[in-house]
Order: C-alpha cells, then sequence, then structure tokens
C-alpha cells in the first residue's frame, strides 16, 4: 500500500461525517491518505461548512497532513478519486419524514428501507447514484464506490446491475453489532474475535448462523440467550431505530438462525406498525426525532474547540456505519482479506437467489473486492420471504429507473408491509406527489395525478 | 380401453356426488366403468343414504349396468380399485365455519385455500389423506388418485412428496370457468376450443397466457376486456365465492398474464378482508351460506323422483370440479392427451420452484399421467409472490405432518394474509384448541395450550 | 388459415426440392400456397433450373396455382415471405468431402454434424443464416425460418440468441425414423400413432422414452428389440449416413432410454472411427458417395416427364427432412398442436442445460411456436455428455461468429471425438486453410497460418 | 485446542508415513497429540514394523511424548479417534502396476486417478472406505475423516453421500506447488503468500484464478511465465508423476484460467497416452517406478539411526500430500481459518454442479470444516468437461457401490479417456477378473465373464 489515496464522500455535510473521521483516523496506520473531499449540494452547504470545519479540526489535532476539501463540485472531486463513499439523502430528513408520515397516515408502516418508505428513499436514490457512477467512468474509472446510503441492497444492486459499475460494495451496520452481541452471549468480550459467524440474506433481511472455536455451532445457545425477554445483553445492542420487541422463541428456534432486526418488522408486523402509528401520532417518529438530534449535534459541531467525535452522535443511530467504511477502505486498500458482512453480487452464493443480484453476505475483503463465503440454500419459512423481498426489490429498481407508475404499482402490490388494495393505491399517489421534486422520472405520472 | 373400470369415491356422501354422476354419465362412451363405491365416515351416513340413492337413480335414468354401492368401510371400497376420487371433508362444514370465523374476530382472512383457514384445512386433510395412501398402496396399488379435496396444492404435494403416491393428480375448477370466459372475451362461443391457453403456478395461485389461432399473443385484449369493471362477461364468471373486485389494470397489464380470481387475496387483501369480515358480522361467511345450500340441496336430493342433477347445484359454488375429475379420468383410461390445468410434479416446468415440488401447470393428460407444458420462469413480481406461496405451503406440510408447533407459528408468520405477531399466535392457539378433534398430530401442542 | 403463403427456400437448387414439393402438394388441403421462391448462389445455378424445372412439373402435375420462382436474388425472395427454409451447403459437397477426408487421414473423425467435419459446417453456415437473418429483418420481420441446415442445433442456436430471430424452429429428421421404428417394434404398424413418445436432448444428441396406451413405459420393451443384432426392423430403419454398429445392450437398458443413431458416434466410437478410416481409404467417405448419388439424381431431375419425387431420391439418406419441413408449415399455419421434435428455445425445459440455449424436444407446434413439454433432468450417465456437448456447441458459435482462433482450439480440444493434442491443431489448422474461401471471419489466422 | 488428540493413519505401513510425521512435528507447536495410530493388514505388516518404528524414532529425535502404537486392529485404533487419516491402497502398487499395464495393453492410458486405472481404483478403494466409515460411527463418532487416498474426489463423494460421514475432507497435493509456483512466476519467494488464489473444480481436474496485491487479476501473467516451454519455474514444480507436455498456449490464454497438471490427459491427450504407451512397452509405467523407488525407501527406513524424512522420499511423488493432512489437522484443531484446497461439498459454490456432489475449492478451514469460498459458474469450454467429469464420477461411485456391470460399462463408455467400443468392453472385463480379489461387490458378474 505505497499509493496515497484519494478519498471522496458524497453527501459530506451528514452529521455521520465525524464518525467516518474518527474511523479513518484510528486507521491511519493503514490508510496512506493524501486528500478527503466532501462534497454536498447547494441545500446542504451550512451543514458541510460546519462539520467540513470540524473534521479538518479532528485531521489537525491527530497530527496528519491529510488535506481535506469541502466543495459543491462533485466532478472536481471525483477526478481521480480512489474511493467514493456515498451517505447523501436526497430530500434531506424531510423526505424522509414523509416517508414515514404518509404511509401511516394510511394505517401502514413507512420506514427508511421497508415499506412505502424504502420504495420511494429508492425512487429519489437510484436516479442520483447512476448520474454519479457516469461521473466516475469518465472521472475515476479505478475507483471503488463504497455505498452506505439506504436502502442499501437496492442502491448497490442498481450500481452494479444498471450502472455497470462492478467496483461497488455496499454496507451495513448491523453485523457489526450482532457479532459483538454474540460474543457477550457467549460469555466472551465483545471485542474478543473468536466466533465464527456466517450471515446471509439481504440487507437489512439476514439471518446467521454462529460457530465457536471447538467447531461447535452455537446458534441455539446464543438464541436462547438473546430471546430472553429480560436479557441485558439484547437491550443493550438493540438498533436504535428498531423497536425492541420480542421473536417468538419458537419461531426463531425453529429457523435455526439468528434473525437481523429489522426481521421484527417481518415477524412481528402488528407490533412494529402500531408501535408506528403511535409515533406518528405523537409527531416523533423516527425522523423526527433524529431531525431533532441532527439540529442539535450541527450545534455541538459549531463549537470550534471540538476536535473529536462527541459521545451524543451515537444516539442518532447508525452507529458503526461510517465505521464499516473505512475498515473496508482499509481492508481493499491493503488486500487484509478481514471478513466483512457486505452488499456484492450473488453469483450462486445464494442458490435460492439469481444468480446476478446482489446479496449481504460474509465475504472475504481483499484488493480486488469481497470474495464472499458460499451459503447454499435456505430451510423453507425463510427461503419464500428471502425470494420475495429480492423480486421487490427488482421492482423497485424498475420503477425507479423507467419511472413506470405500473411498477410502482407492483412494488405496493407485492410489498408485505403494504396491504394492498385501494388505500395502499391512494397512498402511493400522494408519495409520488408528495416527492414530485425529487422523482424527474416519475414527471409525468405525477403531473397526470395531480391533473385528476 | 377395455379394461371394465372400478372408481371409488371417497367423500361420497358430499353434495357435488350428483355433479361427478353426471360427468361420468356424459363420458359414458369413453368409460367402461364396472362399478362405482361412494365412501363416507359414520357422521357422513345419513347424506352418503341420500345422496347415494340419488345417484343410483341417476344411473337408472341413464340405462347403464354400473353397480353403485355405498359403503363406510373404506378398505373394501378401495380393493383394486383403479381411480379414487377424493371430495371429503374433514370436520365437516363446521370446521370450515371455524376456519373462517375465527381469523375474522382477530380481524384477518380465513379462506378455505387461503389464509389461516387453509392452513388449518390441510393440517387436518393432509394425514387423511396418508391414511387413504397407505391402505391404497396395500389394497390397489395401481390406482389414480384423483385429489380435489381443498387446499388441493398442498394436499397433492403431500400425497407425492410424504406418501410416496406418484400416481396422483390434484384438480382446480377455476381454469375451465377461465378457459371459457376467454373465448368470450375474443368473440367466440364459451365452448369453442379455438385460443392456446398456458397456465403455471400454483392451486389457486396461479396465472395464464393466450395465444390466437393467427399465433398472435392475446392476453393484453383480454385483459382489457375482463378488467373493465362493467364487463358483462367478468361478472358472468366470477368463482362463487370470491367478491368481484377489480383488479389494478395497471398491475395487470403490466404482469403480461391474466391471474386467476384467487389472486384478489394478494393484489386487493384490503377489499377482500373488508368483506370477509363484513358477512363475519352478518353471521353469513361463505361456509355458512354454503352449509344453508346444502341443506336444501339435501332436502332436494331426497325427492325420491329426481334422477339428474339440480339446478340448484350451481349455486354451490365450485362447479365444474367434478367433470373436471370426470374428464381427467376419461382421459386417462383413453390415454385421450387432452390439455388439462392439473396440479402435478414440477421437475422443472417452471424453474422458480423447487424441482421436486408440486405445481398447476396445463398438461396433456396421458395414460401414464400428466405431461406438462414446459413453463420457465416468471417475471420478478410474480416470481417472488409465488416462491413465498410455496415456501408457506412447505411449511404447512411440514406442519401437518410432524404436528410441529413452531412450523405451525413459521407457517401463521409468513402466510401473506396473516399479520404476524401477538395476535396471530393468539389466533393460531384458537384454532388449534378448537380444532383438537381433528388434529391428532398436535395433541401434545393442544393440550399443552388448554393447560395454561 | 385463409391468408395465402409465400414460402421462401434458400438453396432451392438442393437435390431434395422434390421431396419438399411432395411435402407441400400432400398436404395442398392444409396449405393455402399463393408462391414459393426457391433461392441459390451463381454456383448453384445450373442444379437450381434442373430442379425447378421438374419442382414446376410436380405443382402443375397436381392440378395446383402455385407459382414458382427461381431465383439468384435472395433479397427479392424474401420480401414478404411467411415461411423461410433453409437446405443450402456453403462450399458444396466438396467442403463436406474435406470436412471427412481431412480429418480421416489425421486419424480422426469427419463428420457433417459431429466432430471437426461438423464444426467446420458451423463455421462455414452460421455467418451465413445471420447475414439471411439480417435481410429477413428488414424484408420480412414476421416469417418463420425452418432450419433444416447441418448443424442444425447449431445453426438453430446462432439464429435465435446471436441473430435474435425467435421465430426460428429447427428440424432433424431422425425422430420420424425412430417413431415409425418403435411402433413396429411394438406389433403396431408405422404408420400408426399409438404410443406416446417423448424426445430430449440437442440435435443429433437426444434420447427417448415411449408409453403405450395403457400408461404402461415400453422403453425397455422395445429396446429389447431394437438392439438385438438379428432385429429386421432395426435394419430397415437405420439413418442412411451411419453404420448399424450395435450398442452395448446392457449400456442402454442401463440408460433407460433409447439413444438416437448418432450416438454410436459417442457410445461405440471405436467401431464408428474405423469405419470411417476405411471409408477414406476406399475413397468412399459418405460425400463422396453422396455426391455421385446426386450427380445420378441430377440425371434423372433433367427428364422434363419427370413429375413426381423418383425413388431413388429416399438413396441419399435425410429421408424425411423436408417432410418434417412441410409439416412444420402446415401445422404453424393451421395452429395444428402436432407433436413434433424440433430444435427450440430450451427455457427450463431441459434442466441441466442453460436456460437460453437451443434444445431438440418433443414440442406442441402451434401458431405462435412450439411449446415443449416438460423434461426435466437426466440420468448422470446421460447428462455428463449432454452437458459436454452443449458446451462445446457454444465454444463452436462463439468461433463462428467471432473467428478467433483460440476458440477454434478450445471446440478441438473440448469436443469428444478429437483427440486433443498435436495432431489436432495441425488437422485444425489445415482445415482452416482449405476452407479459406467460405471463412471470411478466420481471414487473418489464415493468413497467418499460410505464411508459417 | 487443550484437547489432547488421538490420530490415527489408515495404511500406516505407507512410504508416505514419514512425511506425515515430519509435518506433525513441525507443527508441535499448534498439535497437542496424544497419540498416534498407524494401522494396515496383514500384508502391509512388514512394511508397518520398518516404517513404524521409523516414525518413533522420529518422534524420539524431536523429543515429544507422543505415543506411536503400530496395529493391524483398525477397529481398536479407531477407538475414540480425533482424526482419522487414510493413505492406503487396496491392492497394493501391483494394483496399480494392473491398473496402467492393462489399458496400454488397448492403447489406452491407464492412471490413478484418471481413465480406466482411476476407475477401477475407486472400485476397489469406496467399498473399504465406506466400511472404515461403518466402524467410525461407532467407535469415533466425532472423529474427522481426512483422506487423501485416491481417485480422492470420488472416494470424498462416496464417504459423504454414500457413507453419510459429513465429518470428511479430502485432500490433495496439486495446489500447494502451484501455489509457490505462481509466486516465483511472478517474482516472489516461492513461500511469500502474497497472492489471492482461488482454485475450483474436482480433484486432479481444477483450475485457479490469481490477484496480485494491488487487487489486479495476475492470472494471464502467470499464464504467460509457465506456459513459456522454456520457464525454469514450470520445469522446477512439475508434478512428479505427469509428463511436462505444454498446454496450447492460446487455448489456456482463451480459458482465462491456470489448469492443473492433471489436465494435460484432458488437453494434451495424444501427448500423454503416447507416453503411457512408450513407459508400458520399456517396462515403466509410473507404479513400475514407484515400486522401485519404494523398495529403496524402505531399504534407507530400515536404517535404525535415520530419524529423519530422507531427501529421497521427495522423488517419490506426491509430496505436500501429508504436509497437506497435517496442515489441514492442525487448522481444524485450532480453528486457524486457513485458507487451503480441499474436496467438500458443493452446496452452489459451482453452480454448474450438483448441489450435493462434492467439489474441490479454496476454503477457509475452520473448527467446523470447510467453508468455501463461492465460485459461481464456469466459462463454456470448462464447464463442458467439468460437468462430464462429475457425472462421469457419479457413475463411477454407483458401480462401485452396487457392483452393477451395467453401471461399469456406462462409466467406460463416458470416461474422456477411453475410447468407446469393443475393445473397451474387452478391457474392462479383463480388468474385472484381474481385480478379483478387491472387488467382492462384482463377484457375479466377474464369475460370470470368467466362465465366457
Amino acid at each position: 500500500m505505497s499509493k496515497k489515496l484519494k478519498i471522496v464522500t458524497i453527501g459530506g455535510g451528514s452529521s455521520y461525517t465525524p464518525e467516518l473521521f474518527e474511523g479513518l483516523i484510528n486507521r491511519q496506520d493503514r490508510l496512506n491518505i493524501r486528500e478527503i473531499w466532501l462534497v454536498d449540494i447547494e441545500d446542504g452547504r451550512e451543514k458541510l461548512e460546519i462539520v467540513g470545519a470540524m473534521a479538518k479540526r479532528m485531521v489537525e489535532a491527530a497530527g496528519l497532513d491529510w488535506d481535506v476539501h469541502l466543495t459543491l463540485n462533485r466532478r472536481e472531486a471525483l477526478k481521480d478519486a480512489d474511493f467514493v463513499t456515498t451517505q447523501f439523502r436526497v430530500g434531506l430528513l424531510d423526505a424522509r419524514i414523509r416517508d414515514e408520515r404518509i404511509p401511516a397516515k394510511y394505517g401502514m408502516l413507512g420506514q427508511e428501507t421497508n415499506g412505502a418508505g424504502g420504495i420511494f428513499k429508492a425512487f429519489r436514490t437510484i436516479p442520483v447514484i447512476l448520474d454519479i457512477i457516469k461521473d466516475m467512468k469518465e472521472l475515476c474509472p479505478d475507483a471503488w464506490l463504497v455505498n452506505f446510503t439506504n436502502p442499501a441492497g437496492m442502491v448497490t444492486e442498481a450500481a452494479i446491475k444498471v450502472g455497470g459499475w462492478k467496483r461497488t460494495v455496499g454496507l451495513c451496520n448491523v453485523p457489526i453489532g450482532s457479532y459483538k452481541m454474540n460474543h457477550e452471549a457467549m460469555g466472551y468480550d465483545k471485542d474478543d474475535e473468536k466466533l465464527f459467524h456466517k450471515y446471509a440474506g439481504l440487507n437489512h433481511f439476514h439471518w446467521h448462523r454462529v460457530w465457536d472455536v471447538d467447531g461447535r455451532e452455537v446458534t441455539q445457545d446464543i438464541i436462547d440467550v438473546l430471546m430472553d425477554p429480560e436479557s441485558e445483553i439484547t437491550k443493550k445492542h438493540m438498533v436504535k431505530n428498531i423497536k425492541a420487541l420480542n421473536f417468538s422463541m419458537e419461531q426463531v428456534k425453529d429457523l435455526g438462525m439468528i434473525p437481523c432486526g429489522y426481521h421484527r418488522y417481518y415477524y412481528i408486523e402488528e407490533g412494529m406498525l402500531e408501535e408506528a402509528l403511535e409515533a406518528y401520532e405523537k409527531g416523533e417518529t423516527r425522523a423526527q426525532v433524529v431531525k431533532k438530534t441532527e439540529a442539535e449535534l450541527f450545534e455541538l459541531y459549531k463549537d470550534p474547540k471540538l476536535n473529536y467525535k462527541p459521545e451524543q452522535l451515537s444516539k442518532r443511530g447508525g452507529a458503526h456505519y461510517s465505521d464499516a467504511a473505512c475498515e473496508l477502505i482499509a481492508s481493499i486498500a491493503n488486500d487484509s482479506r478481514t471478513v466483512m458482512v457486505v452488499s456484492t453480487q450473488n453469483n450462486g452464493t445464494i442458490t435460492d437467489l439469481p444468480y446476478d443480484c446482489i446479496v449481504e453476505v460474509s465475504s472475504v475483503i481483499t484488493a480486488h473486492g469481497a470474495e464472499p463465503y458460499n451459503w447454499g440454500s435456505f430451510p423453507s419459512a425463510a427461503r419464500g420471504q428471502l425470494q420475495l423481498m429480492k423480486a421487490m426489490e427488482e421492482v423497485v429498481i424498475e420503477a425507479a429507473v423507467s419511472g413506470s407508475y405500473a411498477k410502482a404499482i407492483q412494488a405496493f402490490t407485492i410489498n408485505p408491509l403494504i396491504r394492498s388494495g385501494e388505500k395502499a393505491l391512494e397512498m402511493l399517489n400522494e408519495m409520488l406527489i408528495e416527492n414530485k421534486d425529487y422523482l424527474p422520472q416519475f414527471k409525468e405520472t405525477i403531473e397526470a395525478l395531480e391533473s385528476k
């Protein structure tokens, strides 16, 4: 690893940027960085300036000579980049608030990666990622695209299959948490690296199995500990944005795999929906809460003396995301062969899914990208839902790329968190109209809807 | 076709028996019948005697020398049988009433082949079909099993995969209706046989495409006619037990295939649920209505002068079922190579589904069974749901055979018509307890639930 | 079938043309023909005129008003065609003689569809078929391409996958013969249509199974009769160009399927090779014999009184080919739903082979093309060779299209009838040089070889 | 790794045993060994005593307290074993001599893992391995079976699929050599571990691709160096028992993967056959040479002062085999997660092959066994041959288990190194008769052949 790296972060004005810088600084021995470019759009200029200034302070405090650039000129930033990370949010948090609140009005779940909310986030994000790739083909044809913009699975699939950018890796923070939690469940320190994990599925829809150093599968042992409603370990590690409802112990044990937190939307739909509707009533949907937290964070970031990641950021949720990105960059740059859980091309890793789709699986990270451990097939109960989710993702991507209203209806019809029928169609129409500014591909459909 | 046939009907006391006899009589030229045995259980003795007497009158009126036997001794009936048809209902209509009413109480859909109702019908029926097969292996090892007991797909899969009875064909009446409807939609007489149809999917979950005699695909043309809310043709051909809600025209056109009536449960779930809950409130669920109709039918059947199928039977729903069975028997007996839509082994016909599962597809009926037309793969939007349904069926069969409570929870968790969570589990428990008499395999679970 | 058809035959000067006309005339009731165009190239002008004149006499003798056109202008002929049949031979019989004799010189098998000969026939033919398709896209975009130019499987795969012409059907004469032979073996008249046949595999590399009208599989019974070395039935039906060596009875019975005659090249390679080398020594390879027969046929055809297909044509070999083509045309034109064995898209019919490849399978012929009966998977012993043959076909097509010398070497390396090594490479080089005039795509390679 | 291990070696009297002990001694820090049992049969008693005494001297010289037991009682040895390695040879080297010489007499290749020789080695070995597994189920149900008895792929498949012993890993020495060779080809020291290798295929029929630390694929670069006929590196690393014929550079470059040495049998069949026939004429087939070498080795081993692996053993061929076994044992015992190339269950790793077959692939070795890197599908030219080889292996295993003569003929018919026909059948018959003592499963067939 002799070459000095240029790293570009699209959506650089994000409140996560300090975590990203902390992650890079922590890996300074493995990362030979020349420059880091934080890119944002006009609407994010203020945030970019605040968090960018802070990032510079962090680099300086660490005694590093990395050049940190802030810019609204994406093309300038991309020129000759080695790594491009994406953490942008089209339509900002207000779009997410709509993604959550409109479905709730119709008595349905809206969520950033699941349900109607996830579909619309994909509709807004996929055209932008394809546009970024168009620039990359011209300006940095050898760069790696490290995506952690949600819905990360669909965005990564669009980047690779539609955009044709093979050097894309999608990231998820969820496995890092469960990895630590499982170690604790088995009596290890959370940072021990003893247990062997195998994850497979889709982004926010994966399961895992675990073995110990004696070759014994300990998946069921971990389930016994973690499904215990009184378990302190579970409480401690819950993903911030998912209510800590308990899975059915019988069901999970029968499954023989540990579901991810997001499986609550599918295994305990009723409870998750109730919780979402309550939050809606109180004006405290996740996005609304996050918006407040973010405002507070940016107040902190303004402090010219702050030159480290503040404790409060961890309340924001999404912990480990930026750290995962830094680890991925370091692993590629150094051919480290670290095992990470990433979204990458299936190529038969999961035999139940299309050969050329994107899956999220335990992979060895090499200088030439992710090499997944083979997984094989799933037991029936997991297989069916997984196949439905992938098909739904495919339909969403088709709709996002083509702007086809019919495909959007298909996506709403088959999404398991949307109850199909009249109300679903009304909800779709309202969401299209409310996202008008961010959905150029649906322009004609939206105009037709508005004129009705 | 020289051999004289012995036909056995399990559940011979059914109100459908006259349709079955009408079908056999209509095919007297192609069916060289020696004897027909109507078998029932003690609880069905009265009905068996009424409808059996009427069946004998029908045969006599037709001037045929077929021996019609009524018996409660299944083993005697099965001895040396050539064809065994199944139209029994474990727990009678009262069980179906519970299948519909308990879910409604929890705000969910219960239905004979879909949702919680279909799962419990499978739980009750599969052990009985396996028991029948055990007898058949001993008493009539070369007989064909013609199943039209619902849920026909799962029962057929259990018979072939678990019971190991390869000579099983599952039947559905739905395609016959749509076949006629499509001819009318294209301006033909309903009984013309001009259009080329290809059906594929699962029982009560299939789609079809249609071509005309010039080789033009007319699927979209038929959709245009049939999806028209004012279409007289659609109204006329609606399946009796499915509310005539309109599909989304955009969605179906995008699909490029014509869904079956039961797809309304998945494509217009909200409306179907509302309708079911209304019927529940009024005490007019489908089973309750049918129970009344049946009582009236049996009153009619008692008339010693009635020697033909009465008009009123067509109101019962399920028209064409018995006729399909007769056509199937005649086709096998004569190696007729008729094209029918049947449940049979996949063997790669639908590449999206497991090789050894049961699918419902257009097949040529030969003396050695069904030879399906190859279908291939489905577009994403259909593929995902189809794969989920098949996986769900597999889990239901596993639960039905093993009596595993955990598998029953799995089935309830992934069934798309059941909203997972606390209420779903309560509903499952109540249904288990209420079906106690018909679920010996779940005995321990039920006792444990009762003692809580 | 009201529309009057325009049928075009590329390679119209072939000695088979009288059989084609006989086939069309025999089906005059099902074929509403307006005009038939026989197309050939300058080198074939004389033959075209002779056989074309005779074709006109045949039509006249039949009292039909069909217009028969002879032309060297392919584009004129293709304009608005309904059916295009191909029976051309690039390089004429002299090329086939080389295909057979050069390999023999190296101690190897050369044969029109197998071994080095088949590979070179593909190299010469595929660019021409792609060129024809280019014209068809412009001049007759709705026409059906009925291919019986060998190697029919590869040519059809190139037409559909590379040329993108979905309305292509490849034909083989072999199944017609075995169909008749099997009926005789089971005691029927050869023209009875009692037995149910299912064929699957590739062109000249397929197997079949057979059932009788009572549903009993009679494949093993037929093997018993046909594998009997003294069987009169086998002798009578042998394909003209394949030596009547006996398969190993044990092997074929274990296979449980009846191989086609061409399987002798793979199951009795040694004997077939010996026979080919003998013929080579005597100057009597198949092509040399055929060349003589053809010359005699054309002498006959010159007779201005001959207005029917002469008996001698049947000695030519390839009987039933043109008849199969006529049957196919009539079936498509009339949506007859006849069952024929054709080369068509796999789409999962044979699960052991790629989804999008071309297979040869029993299919129902409709107005919209071939609808194959599903086959599923093969037993190991057949599966492995079948998969190798398909892979070899794919490599040959890649080489034929790209002119890649490396791909040509790959094809020669993996072809099971070519012993890989030095001699194989020399043979390849000599064949490239000797086929120089017909392989524009390999121009550079050939020039480089020549200058060595 | 606290538990003290019991290691059992079946075929302990092999000349390789010193390499095995050297490998164990070299890993003494990672291997907590209690006892090592060398098992052999009566015929091997003398060798066992010689090499066993030497093994004891080696352990003593290393100052280790491992108990080394020599026994003819396999069951006593297996009791409570942790690892069972197999290096036995049914019929000793004389059987291998026959495997090589009989085919040569018929002008064909006989070889220990390929062609007729490999088939017969499988016939002799598989029943014995299944018998060992029967004992293991009873005596050491948690032990790992480390197989390096050839043909290692088929023996491993039989152990796992037929024997049901999931804890089996098959080993091959070939990849270790190529790994070192590739490092040298790229300018590294042979023991550097810089390059990332991915191997996939079957035992003695695999290919690999290589990437460097900058993520660049260097497969073609390595081909350039290694295919150079003058390359010193290639010469140095040639597998001992394979003639150093040169592959066609064009073919291998087109393949895009590096073949293994055994591919010479398939890519340069002619040259390999010539070489084998020459060796046959001179009485110097590989087995004959090895027999002489072995005699010399045992003379050396008798020296009571020799307490280290003598240099001469490396001439024996098969270097690295025992070392690979030791590395595998150490990796399992320590959950080392080392990457090795092993024969293990496919489970979709190679999508072109059956899900449940055995493949040889790069795998991470954990305490619970091999976790393969996913591979996906192969390009056509490799795919076809690979699929044929696997099908052939399946047929060989079926024959070996059932003793079916018909299956044996099938195997001989489809094996690409056997020219099918009369001579092949004669050769099969002769080999059956000559292996009479080692093929109880073929007893009836052999008696029938003898009485002809």
